[in-house]
């Protein structure tokens, strides 16, 4: 038995609008109160995102998985876990809600609605560190959802709060949450012209973790083996 | 088999006190000693107020259920968790535990043992921050409680994480906490003027939500799956 | 079947020992550090006491129930947990193991073996505060260990990070941490003479919530609830 | 039945990478951020570090044991865990992992891809401080593995973040993690004059705590205790 498509769809979208609401929330937050110390600022945006990731995941996990992530969601259907058929939705659902995120954000900080972002993000080192952080992103996702299910909300929250400070780009990691946060001009905003190299670099990283897995921990091999 | 509601008031009441007493306590210790730095301050205060909602949860939550919180009393008896018979000794508990708490903050730390906030908290962002920032907790209880029950002291404590901080109100959503807060004119209270719009914001985001999740993840769906 | 007194002792020594390293080694280490705001130090203060404390408490709580506190001992003892003949070996173990600690933590950072602190810690308030902290503690203690007992770790070492900043004392709540901190004339150090009355209002603060737990939950309720 | 030797190398390799990538990387993001304010480096890179390796170890774990740590996985084939004849490719994968991961850090930042470090770490009080380290790690490991398997990641996790600042060394306590630090002349660098005098220290703390838990909670204890 399984959640119908349009409550799947809705758990990513409300989920996602959250999990961008925080990002771009807690950055305002952040660099309003932090007295022009950067550290500080991104230390709560820290915080509040791994926090939110893991209530969402705990939340609407068992409803329609909590990807809130496209490229977690394609590279879920390419293992066979999503059914093609249930992508679209997926996708739309992902970025919708990740722009509604930004918008509500916005509204409870009394900000103008949207403000296309003027923060530069480019250049080979950011896209690198955009291919590592998806990597490493999908690599959890990939070895825990096989052999240690239930602590995934923990690892994945885990994961992206240690992606925020050791790729230089803060890890974005997410093509919905990237184009959300490109609606954004403030602290965690990224200029439109820098959208499509991240998440090319989020798919290919995305990709490569999950070829690797395919060798590392086959599905055949995580059922024959003892789960803890 | 069910503790006796003597008991589970009394429960309500020391755990809320002590929440209360964690806010508002650690709002003064922050204050105190940040140097004029808010967001270090605010770091210190989401960080003890996420701790001892974890920990009280998983002390009082399964002699009371660790609400703590009117609305999450009135969503729950909505839902016919909590009976209607229950609510007003569960109520009157949270109420006047929360003032004892900010009382007890108040003595620890050498103030006068109660003083009217002056800190005002109004306009349209501030209480649609109250809305969003019920809205998403009533969430993760209706989710977690159904879906995932052993996880739900952790989700709820990484929720106000979060919420402390995406939100621009930093995130009250719970009346008892809000009267509480209204009489510590300290780091963390409300001037009395503005309890009101907040109180009714709470209610208002806890029933979309709980509305929502009828829908979402009705309770006859939640028994037919299998629980993780 | 139980380990034997000989091991039980010694892991409470052990443990006891890291804890109050942690304690004293990270306060010298955050003062270090932090420019004069002792905000940030205290904050690296909770957070490495905090972790300290899951981790000793995972680790050691099989052999001996990982106590590290005389009140801890004491109250388990009168709930005829420990057997009274164990108490001595108990708090001798925690005594010492406690003073070595501090030496141990003043030798890595290359400062004299020991040092009287002059650190002074008086008056109402913040003997208040070590009440309210140890009844804090012991409350989380008797409710997680009679039902909840496998998150006990995770609720004890939250609750000691909320209660760094909730308490205008810091939250000693131990006698043996209280006397090991009075050789340690940094960070975290307390003054020989204000030892005493902080380890009354500890005992005081232990006691109260054991009784209160007695008839809030008792442990033959206990035994005929559904544990989670 | 067990990952073939390929594929658990393989899993040593890309975790200890991706562990000194986050060391390595959050040092350089936290430092260039923090305005100066060592104690908010250090804190981001404490963050940062327990968290990768809390979701590192739930992602390797089940495939290779994850230790990332020579020491470690000595100790574990002194206690006929790991197989003798298995040690060479797990100490080649983790010293190779660990300067490909300083390597990854370093062209993230758009840094030269190694630069030899000029921070000097030595002194009695530094080795020291690294004996006791890696003597609390391998307690940690060998407690927990015995006697709660299931929290070994958390317990992990949460020792690092003490240890970062419980001692003066800022606890490296692992020889691949040394090494790899050497080449590079950032926050977290350690000059290569020094790196031996942490070694020996650490293996001397690791067998040190090895002993201890062979009397402490022997095997054949551990088996014939309930687990919980």
């Amino acid at each position: 038995m399984q959640y119908s498509l349009a409550r799947r769809a809705a758990a990513e979208a409300v989920g996602t609008a959250l999990r961008v609401a925080t990002v771009v929330g807690s950055g305002i937050m952040g660099e309003r109160l932090a007295n022009g110390n950067i550290a500080i600022a991104l230390l709560a945006n820290t915080v509040a995102t791994g926090a939110a990731l893991l209530t969402l995941i705990l939340t609407f996990g068992p409803i329609s998985g909590a990807h809130f992530n496209p490229a977690v969601t394609l590279a879920d259907a390419l293992d066979s876990g999503t059914g093609w058929r249930d992508v679209p939705a997926y996708l739309s659902a992902q970025f919708s809600g990740g722009l509604a995120g930004a918008i509500i954000a916005h509204l409870m900080f009394a900000l103008p609605w949207y403000s296309v972002s003027t923060h530069a993000r480019h250049g080979l080192a950011q896209v690198f560190s955009e291919f590592v952080a998806t990597f490493g992103l999908m690599s959890v996702i990939c070895g825990c959802s096989r052999l240690r299910l239930a602590a995934t909300p923990y690892a994945v929250a885990s994961y992206i709060v240690a992606a925020y400070w050791f790729t230089a780009s803060t890890s974005f990691a997410n093509p919905a949450v990237t184009l959300a946060r490109s609606i954004s001009n403030t602290f965690s905003g990224i200029q439109p012209v820098d959208v499509m190299p991240f998440i090319l670099a989020q798919l290919a990283g995305a990709g490569c973790a999950t070829l690797l897995f395919r060798w590392l921990a086959p599905a055949r091999f995580a059922l024959a083996m003892p789960r803890e």
